[in-house]
């Protein structure tokens, strides 16, 4: 990972305190807004607490709000592990009660007892179940993240709701707003202990053979990270990122069934091809490292995966896509070693685009674009978003976590098309028929 | 109808030459848009042309543009006829290809056919079917509405539409967009001729029995108004309209089965009681001169229908919806004068109240408050709508029509909760807990 990261984000995480990385207000201003400080009432912690630890210890788990104390349903497991249900708007599997198991296993621990057991007697290390690693991977990678984004931003803070969930698990939910360089931008984790009933079990088993078929039920465990960046710049395009992993717990609390899956994509409102291979090559990089034909394969999946159906055209102009990566892939540890690729790659993929970007001129015309655009990505996010259609129908969801995902302002503009031979009808142009950037 | 509506609404018609009409720029302007003229390559006819004449002549068909005369699919049909497939996302039923007829009736002319001679031959008068009854009168409807919106924004002329259908039916989109007093208004007229599978007949029938079961397929009508407003003051509500017949056709061309759909409902960004109670009143009287029964039932119906459930949140403060309405409610000519007092009782329902609120001052705070509202009424349109899921997973569907619902602008702020004991949060409260207002 560490070769894939250049000396601008090394540079940005060295200067990561605020109070030095303030830049001037140089960008061109089409709204006048007001740098809105972080306002109590928001609940904005960021001036207290930094992102909470993510190994070993519990971390500052912080309830920050009697709403987001009720937030006990499902917390991004939409993202997480909607694969579970081959249908859209399927009841979700239980995650607010324990688990119930079958016969003799009635009072054996559940994973989510063995896991919190094992990280306050032996914290997280190499030897831990994977359960555990990603947990503390997409933590860790979290912060990291946040940090940068925020030393790039400059003018806002990201605000952080952490919850823990009665059965062991948890989200954090980090959101910047309404900054300098980003509209919005929403970095969340969250680790979900539940259990699968008989149905879904059996949906699951058409991709997942290993999964018990005899059993009435199944303790699951589900840790993803999920981040959509906004920026404010026309010029400068929205970036989004998931890596998940979904595993189904034996009797013991052996590893039953397990996979990985995730992605990112990039969704310009113009375009810059220098970007876009950029982006792609840099995850083409991440690929190859574990698999020459990972790259082509997650591009093509990514593509159709991100179809706006209804407009005929992606959401934006793709990047990597995959699910269901278990054992009949690759074995477990090659597969986290891909994740961890694959996340790493992230920054390095992204922020040497939006600081190039974030301070390009741009008229109102090109805000109005960028606009629509966004509208777009809306009608994705809710029509077509299998994830989000997930998460919005199962009850007790924390709604403002799985729609961090929309932009902070959107346009719907009847009738509108691109001029003849402009820039924005060759955008329109590539996400009706997408091509190959490496 | 007459006695339903103000003097102020035939004012409004009687003034409606543009020139005359024109208002001075009074209102507090937030934002200032340039004000855009209609351009051509919008394909504006509105200067050109006045909305089609709706009785028996084919009108003045004007096809305005290739994507237009490409629209062949089901235009608006999503909201017409969403309730013949109980499950959301369901193939739609043929309009594309004429209705194959079983039997000694495959050379027998269409409804299609046989509406269109009726048309040219005697006109639409009251012993045509109520295909060209309910056709005429939406149409005519839609004229009256348009100029009378029209006369009202006074700084903007409604950009029209019109499309045939290749196996008859039509057509007619009217939008009025970045206007003085409407952000977007729509307003919108559709006809389908088509053919429903046998499934999609057996579903139908748990609403209506008088549906034929033995037969392949059923040749239908439908054609229906919708209408969404969306106002520039955030003072003003949003309001939204249709109403909608449904038909299917016997071998020999005889009305078979068939039933009336519809209601209108209002979404106030900041409440005032009394446009809500007059709103109401209106609806109310309308109901009530038909089916004391009908307001209390419709009201209910259109609070459960109109839910943003993963919210907990009704999308506005109602008004009616109602649907499957045929002869085991009460006879045909009943539920269409019902139809025809509803319809006729939206303009003096609503024009009073957008005429007050338009030029109320306001601040950019409510301005914002506004867009946050905006955000959840897409958030109802993409993700809860019937009738929009139904259309946008039809081939070949206008999507700028079906999607023309959709506010010109919308906002999604991460955790924002409305101050305590502020307007903001009265509404949200009776959003959450809808009341009795008349």
């Amino acid at each position: 990972m560490a070769t894939l990261r250049p000396a601008i984000l090394d540079a940005a995480l060295r200067a990561c305190t605020r109070a030095q990385t303030r830049r001037p207000a140089l960008r061109n201003t089409v709204q006048s807004r007001p740098q809105v400080p972080c306002r109590t009432q928001r609940r904005c912690i960021s001036d207290d607490a930094r992102p909470p630890l993510p190994r070993g210890t519990p971390g500052p788990s912080k309830v920050v709000a009697p709403k987001t104390r009720l937030a006990v349903g499902v917390v991004f497991i939409g993202t997480l592990i909607y694969s579970m249900a081959t249908g859209d708007n399927q009841p979700p599997p239980s995650t607010d009660t324990p688990p119930p198991r079958s016969g003799q296993q009635l009072d054996s621990p559940s994973i989510a007892d063995r896991d919190s057991l094992s990280k306050r007697e032996s914290g997280v290390t190499a030897r831990s179940p994977m359960r555990l690693r990603m947990e503390a991977f997409i933590k860790e990678n979290q912060q990291e993240i946040v940090r940068a984004l925020e030393a790039l931003d400059g003018s806002q803070r990201f605000q952080i709701d952490t919850w823990d969930r009665p059965n062991g698990g948890g989200g954090i939910s980090c959101v910047l707003q309404d900054g300098k360089v980003f509209d919005k931008a929403g970095v969340n984790t969250s680790v979900v202990y539940g259990t699968l009933p008989r149905a879904a079990i059996s949906k699951m088993r058409v991709n997942h053979k290993a999964l018990d078929p005899d059993v009435e039920s199944l303790e699951f465990f589900a840790a993803g990270l999920s981040l959509v960046l906004h920026p404010q710049n026309p010029m400068a395009p929205t970036v989004h990122l998931n890596y998940r992993y979904f595993e189904t717990a034996n009797q013991d609390g052996s590893t039953n069934a397990w996979w990985f899956g995730g992605g990112t994509d990039l969704t310009p409102s113009y375009l810059f091809d220098e970007d876009v291979i950029h982006f792609h090559r840099n995850i083409k990089e991440a690929c190859d490292a574990h698999d020459k034909e990972y790259y082509p394969r997650f591009k093509k999946w990514c593509d159709e995966y991100f179809s706006v159906k209804h407009r005929g055209e992606t959401r934006g102009v793709g990047g990597i896509f995959f699910d269901d990566l278990d054992e009949t892939e690759k074995d477990q540890e090659s597969l986290f070693a891909f994740v961890q690729t694959c996340l790493g790659a992230f920054l390095p993929s992204y922020l040497p685009i939006i600081q190039k970007r974030s301070d390009m001129p741009f008229v109102e015309k090109e805000k109005q674009w960028q606009q629509l655009r966004r509208g777009r990505y809306v009608e994705f996010n809710l029509v077509h978003d299998r994830g989000t259609a997930f998460g919005l129908n199962t009850p007790g969801a924390r709604i403002e976590s799985i729609l961090m995902s929309l932009p902070l302002t959107a346009r719907w503009q009847y009738q509108h098309e691109p001029e003849k031979g402009s820039r924005e009808e060759r955008l329109v142009n590539i996400l009706r028929k997408p091509i190959e950037w490496v």
